[in-house]
């Protein structure tokens, strides 16, 4: 890596400055209900106030980016669908036929469709972001999945939409994905990056049988084996047997941190890409809502090493960012709650005996 | 009981039609997504689908009761807040200021006030529906709550608010309360008619200390033991140591279920209002979301009991209908999800190898 833009914006990342949180806590506690008794809604408003750095709050402005990628390891039978949907799936977001686009109007977000490296082309597409690295990965089962200095690449092309998008005043950003074969990427990234066993983070992705599910972990040893992934180099790792895609979100987390905005994240696959992030600097952390808990197991199992607890546990795993929506959601009703409340003394009401 | 307006509710009463299921089950398939990846949105839409009975849906009409009401078991100080505050929060629902108000508007919801039992006056009030049925409960420590028709008529003016709704087009309801010593009642009716102990089913409420814990503890036993409810008859249950907002929920429910539209059951003192309509009735299981799990302890015991999954886990303690009103956007996502997605082939995607 060279003092390049990644180099760069992990430089200008900081922890939040935790010093509005007792006026947030006083604020909370001063709302007509018992301190606490709107639980996580009072630690979403909390982190998000921490994150703008001041104690009054305005309705979050929300984009999600949607990133789409081609994945070579689809060679190897991963994946239930044909590697042709993830260009298919693309134009059905782009006319907004998806559930992305559905969830994305339902949360009042904006929804970004990104081609950073579909095997096809896609620049006739009205409403599609070409920022092609390369036409999908290469397959990670005989070799490294890209060039070091493609994930480089990738992951700034997620600094660079992350910053426009912050130019643009967006105030909260959702990450999703959509790439046939990612799900077995992002497992390969999560075993190498923590000790979670290949059977323990394996899961169907978009249905796969028990079969389907025994050739994933098996391609997984072999991809790891054949690239010996440095567990010590996170952008080693996302090279080698990661995704574009993954590497696109791994970008707008870094650029939306060091912007100080908060940023979604949705299930599986974009956890993988946060691990990343968290790998490269631990500092992103306070700028993380983990939106969801898929039912793609291995992301329980990912969390829980991690000691997150997501916001919603709703059985999703169709990626895409339909979590990071729902959540946003969910962020939005927490910073109504603290802007829009009654004080106990503003509405006489009796305190705590 | 006389075959009054609550028996001929419980006839009314009838299991959803399940033969539009396979219908929805293969429009859910064909929309662009791998069939089941959404989860708990699939059989929200499913579960609102076989309520309505037809397989076309429309965006739910929402309202929520929030019905408020006095415990004479406060005498034996088992609430961190004086019992003023149930009027003074009557007042604050009814210029907008409480949670469920803000997260009401969140919703789309319109959020009603009932004064189903408040020991106070609040006739001058604009914005609160007055259907007192006495000033409080008397103390279940030293003897029954209230009458047994005192409780059929409470259940029958929840019924009566859930016709008037229908009639006006509301095709998804909400249940919430505020009672400033219903954690204790509702603890006595789950305690009563599942087979929970006391201490696995009483918590901290609005934040009482480990002696007030305790205190609930024993009124609940002493209130069982000098009441005797019979656990067979759980209008019994609910006049001996239940409360009026409690049987205004349970009616509400009631006539929800016999009109054939849904309802939406908050946290814990909701989710005894709920025991009872389903003791008394246990087709209404069809019509019934319940929202979330409470923060407080018993919530979870109970629902365990009764094999329900609830739709989200927020660490809420608030009651109000706070949860209600959240599970009710997720209802609409789901709906919107069913309505707005594009087909497999409308959109040009492949489908599963």
């Amino acid at each position: 890596m060279n003092d390049s833009i990644l180099q760069q914006t992990l430089h200008r990342i900081r922890p939040t400055d935790k010093t509005v949180s007792d006026a947030v806590t006083a604020h909370l506690n001063d709302l007509t209900k018992p301190p606490g008794s709107l639980g996580r809604l009072e630690s979403l408003a909390t982190q998000y106030a921490l994150i703008t750095g001041a104690p009054e709050l305005s309705l979050p402005r929300k984009r999600i980016y949607t990133f789409a990628a081609d994945h070579g390891v689809t060679e190897e039978n991963v994946s239930a669908y044909p590697k042709e949907v993830t260009g298919q799936m693309v134009l059905n977001m782009a006319s907004g036929g998806a559930a992305i686009n559905v969830l994305g109007r339902h949360a009042g977000a904006e929804v970004f469709v990104v081609d950073i490296g579909v095997d096809g082309d896609l620049t006739d597409a009205d409403n599609v972001i070409t920022r092609k690295i390369r036409k999908g990965t290469a397959n990670m089962a005989t070799g490294p999945a890209m060039r070091k200095s493609e994930a480089v690449k990738a992951v700034e092309v997620g600094i660079q939409l992350a910053t426009e998008a912050v130019q643009d005043g967006v105030t909260l950003i959702g990450i999703g994905e959509m790439g046939i074969g990612n799900s077995t990427a992002a497992a390969a990234i999560i075993h190498t990056l923590l000790p979670c066993s290949v059977n323990d983070i394996v899961g169907r992705g978009t249905g796969v049988d028990d079969d389907g599910m025994k050739r994933k972990a098996q391609v997984i040893v072999k991809a790891v084996s054949n690239n010996r992934p440095d567990a010590d180099d996170a952008m080693d790792v996302l090279s080698k047997v990661g995704g574009l895609e993954i590497a696109g979100m791994t970008g707008v987390i870094l650029g939306t941190a060091a912007a100080g905005v908060g940023v979604v994240v949705d299930g599986f696959i974009a956890t993988s890409a946060a691990l990343v992030a968290l790998r490269l600097c631990e500092d992103v952390h306070d700028y993380l809502f983990f939106s969801h808990c898929s039912a793609e197991q291995g992301h329980g199992v990912c969390l829980e090493q991690l000691n997150i607890h997501p916001i919603l546990d709703l059985g999703l795993r169709l990626g895409e960012g339909t979590g990071a929506a729902l959540a946003m959601n969910l962020i939005d009703a927490a910073v109504k709650i603290y802007n829009e409340m009654a004080t106990f003394s503003g509405a006489g009401v009796s305190g705590k005996q």
